[in-house]
């Protein structure tokens, strides 16, 4: 057992942290307005410039899995998450944003040599965006079964019918493709094998971006929509994997991602502390700082206290799919989802209501932070989900 | 002791309730949407006509004191509040919407004869609307000695300057006056003698209104506002009641607006429940209505129980500020304003849990109630104001 | 509507408050170290004096319910409840304690005339004590139709058996007298009508107390025990309204107590919070009094709103149960049920930590005052099946 | 970073859990009923007879310090405390029971060659237990400056004066030395530097044992009594490192007391929620088993959830002891005496709730086991004054 990161994390960290320092900060309010002004799904330009500098710094790609042409193992990469994940636009910088990391991830491991040359090169280069598209709002989502959109054989296409919210990635106008899950059989009695996933062209005929979910007003984490497909038809060899396959490739790729996003609102949760501790020692209210009132010390103390615990459960389930896989590691999986999201909620309240007015307001960025947190816990399954799968597992050890 | 609404009350809950329903939650959804399509602070023409029709049903000011020319005690008033609070936008249909309802009570109270037939007139028959300006930027307001603005006597005119935010109502567009508050007497030794108010017409020349300022990206239940002052010139007889005054005048508004802004949160509670309620029993997950997993069950009982005992500690506050007055119930309206908000955030975020995706993206208007809840554990003082002074007043009974 | 006690309550609130300031409190610890002293179950001879003088004074069997010859509504009463709440073992000074008042209450409502001369007469004159033996240790009694305690005819007398505990009242050295429930028809399809209530002499052959349960170490509220029944029999003239009754004289028994029960743990928080106060205005650490840290201003407060909501919430459901009766009043009794007990583990625990080490080993009472309130978690249903109740209940409106 | 146990440790927790599970679980029950009934601060002979076992098979003085003959970094020992830990009088038999460990670190550290001699050896053997006198009630020793006990010198004795509470060990028969702490130089402008600490025999004359301290009503975690000291002498040679060297002494025992206590709350809190799957699986109400009720699988969940990332906290703490040493780690330390306990009493208090009466009634050690997690929010520091610890450190990274 060691609590100290690696020299090798460590050098990386030193060297994300700087560039945070020289191009991230400085720019983080500018290019937020940027963005915001745009309207939703805008992007800013000064991104773009960004990347080029990150990639020409070798900060690129760092999500990579080591078993797949990266160099980082998932206990490497979490602690850079955390630094991108302070700044909500960051990460893209990086090419490291949700859900292209994932989505890359899946083309990696079950894409054919075709499918990576038309779509994951590109990704990998940051030149094309991508949108993955599994939850409905026609049915309670958390549970997959549910599903209802189609995806059905036609001679030598797939006929896709459905409709799919909270849709991430677009309908940024740099993405170009969906990672599409839907039923192939609906009718195998093993309902794990109904669902398949497809790749769709985001410009295919019958693809309608209906709107943009704005989460408590704001562009959310992974900036979701709703989007129709009507007699959306690719060619068979867009499947991925092979009918059938869909839970499994779910499977896969939501483990790498639990802990993307658990470090990143980790990131965003150490910031607003920091900006809580920066404020109530600025202001006076009844003849002394904020920050000297008991019950502010309380809170900052309790932060750093969930903080800390958070940080260390999702390391460890990060270590855990490094060396036993994600598949025993699925209560540390499940557990950080519930945890990490509701830390972060309980930090940044806490840390709006020391900025007052201005908190609720999103002067500081709290406002969009707490959306964030508060969308994670719904997104990729509610807590209710992962607390009855986790309470499951743990009665099954006195079975 | 009688806990039955009095048969007055009934009648009216009667009568707004069925306006409510032929007139407000059918076009609930459309308004909203107008509103919002505007841009910040626009409003909708169907609102006006709605006003009209509130008028000629005699559901109109009803907010107005009895000791002012109106029929209704607080007592009798708030739960009237309930029933429009359940639509954002429904208390001013029945010109009962902060901070006007506030500000003509100051009018009532406080206005001379000149300024009453100039601003209480056009207020009272919904022509015009009205701003509040106290809260500041640059310090913390919650403790309101700190305010800067100053109101500087030169010749016939006062001269002001100041920059306020979450000033409420402006730039609505038909918001015509601003009751101001800053120092006349900087240097006076008694501190709540330093301040005045005055009345300040939104046209005057050196007032910029900056930014609207939304709430967690929503327009917040009472529109705020940053906004410049700047040499604005006003005749002296635009005081209110006399310099040094503000304070006093601070506190009269206090009690009567405290009570209208929880019971408006407890319907915005009782619709969120209520959509809880029906959403959850319409979803499956796993093979059973979300409703009857006992989780859900769980937070729909608390919130039952949560909202109960807000409501009767709101009334008893009413009630008592009807029978002993402001001053001796002072430790009750500082309860309300701790408990109501509280209660709301508890009740609202449930809600946005149960309806998954659906709750945050505000298709159910839920993450906009939870932005209005959320910042009146803000404004006005936040909480912990609040709970220091009632530990205090608690602190006292055995000095 | 009205939130004042009327005069008649004010005069009885006076002159109990009198009584317990000037023979209650002066005593309070020197009795309870009598009791405990004593072992589980010990009484004091001092309680028997104060017993003599609060029937001199007219302040007895004030729970009797207007409609069985006392005075007093359910709403009149439970104020009174508050006051002698406050310390344990005060209530039976006025011949007011659980669970004697309920047994009372069934004797009055349900008991043939010969039933009351016998048990009755001297429970109302203090002369005995009795117990309620209905919650079993082999299943989960929450959900009553698990009881598996049989009552079988055998002639003209009634054959007992079963195992019960958290039978309240026994051992008192004075009880006399078990009210038991147990089925004597267990096949009946109508699982509510299984059960019977039937009176058990304590003296009865086959009747053994194996242990008392001690509560966190404390004798509890109502002092509670297992109790072993063997073949145990009694006459047929003991069974109370008729065989399959026993559903409905608990549901009769439950509200009245319920209110008290809440009252008194009211009355408990209250002198939680006076002793808190107290403590931590007289406590200096760290260079200032504890009381002005602002952590336990914002406690405090916390305490003092829990309080008020809790208490309004009990008298309101206490004015139901006087105006529309115990049956439409069900969602608020078992709002209370849930309320009450958890407002008073939250504002004892906060008390406790309020004075450190003393609060844990019960120098101030706290300790004890904990154990009392958390009991009522659990004792006569468990929160989570009333708040399932409550859920069902609210859910009911939109079917 | 690395999160699996070395196979160093992984060894001896097998050992331990294997004597665990031959010899502890089976008389759990037994010998706690024997120490019960023995009346306060009784101890089992039976333990006597384990401690022989226990010693035979190397499982003894397990937590004595690697820098001073132990084998064991603090990193290695904490998850063996923690599996001694599950049953409360578990840790003697390993003669690793508080306050010993903590006092015969002392005795290591800063005793004389004959210090050690006449009190180490014995304690190290397990014939003779210690007792650590620090707290006392007529202050709030929470602020270690405020201790008023005296410590003066007379020729070549001291005389001690002063009243302790609080006091761990005392009365144990076994229990033979006091570790005193006191002021020997009460005017020295360094308040740190006025107290000292000194070794008191039990037996010395002037010493008073006035009673046990029952938590809750029961012997807790430590077994702690009030003691009075009047003009006991000691010679000068008792006292430890030198005059003023209290604090500095007080400060180098925090440290590994604190990750032993939390890790054997955790301990404690794994057989609690252990308890609560198992009962929940057993009892059925309304229709299926309480642990199939989604409230039941949520609360396992957290506690899971909080039981991980507490462990991960503390046994960085440890790690951070051991590699930059306890006043780096002073912020780890303190937060860790935050959340363990609080951890401990949720999930304990959610089993108390899933066992209905038997939780209370401490039929599965429930009662107590929370008994014990209440007061170390208390002990050694109340959790106000380590989270202001922990609030001011975290600002100073902002100054």
């Amino acid at each position: 057992m060691e609590f100290n990161y690696s020299q090798k994390v460590k050098n990386l960290q030193a060297r994300l942290k700087g560039f945070m320092e020289e191009h991230i900060y400085p720019s983080e309010a500018q290019i937020q307005q940027d963005i915001d002004q745009g309207g939703p799904f805008s992007y800013s330009m000064k991104i773009e410039d960004l990347k080029q500098k990150a990639r020409a710094e070798g900060l690129w790609n760092l999500f990579l899995p080591k078993s797949h042409g990266g160099t980082l193992t998932n206990l490497e990469y979490a602690p850079l998450c955390e630094i991108m994940g302070g700044v909500t636009w960051a990460p893209e910088v990086f090419n490291c944003s949700a859900p292209d990391t994932g989505n890359m991830e899946v083309l990696v491991r079950y894409g054919t040599d075709e499918q990576k040359k038309q779509w994951l090169e590109p990704l990998l280069d940051g030149k094309i965006r991508s949108c993955f598209a599994m939850t409905e709002p026609g049915v309670a989502s958390s549970d997959a079964t549910n599903i209802q959109a189609s995806i059905k054989r036609d001679g030598n296409e797939y006929v896709i019918n459905g409709r799919k919210w909270f849709s991430s990635g677009a309908p940024d106008p740099r993405c170009k493709l969906f990672i599409f899950m839907g039923k192939t059989d609906q009718d195998n009695p093993d309902r794990h094998k109904q669902q398949s996933m497809i790749l769709v062209p985001l410009e295919s005929k019958g693809v309608t971006v209906i709107r943009p979910l704005p989460v408590f007003g704001f562009d959310a984490l992974d900036r979701v929509s709703e989007v129709k497909f009507e007699n959306v038809r690719v060619p068979v060899s867009n499947i991925l994997l092979g009918e059938g396959r869909g839970f499994e490739i779910a499977q896969g790729r939501l483990g790498p991602g639990r802990v993307h996003h658990c470090m990143r609102l980790i990131g965003l949760a150490e910031r607003s502390l920091e900006s809580m501790c920066r404020r109530t020692m600025k202001r006076v209210a009844f003849g002394k700082p904020i920050s000297e009132q008991t019950v502010t010390l309380e809170r900052i103390a309790e932060s750093r206290i969930l903080i800390e615990q958070a940080r260390l459960l999702v390391l460890k389930a990060a270590y855990m799919m490094d060396t036993v896989g994600n598949k025993v590691a699925k209560a540390e999986i499940a557990m950080i989802k519930v945890a990490a999201p509701n830390m972060a909620c309980r930090v940044i309240d806490w840390a709006i209501q020391a900025h007052g007015g201005a908190g609720v307001i999103n002067d500081f960025g709290l406002a969009r932070a707490y959306a964030n947190a508060r969308m994670l816990r719904i997104a990729d399954g509610p807590d209710e989900v992962h607390r009855n799968q986790i309470g499951r597992l743990e009665l099954k050890k006195y079975l």
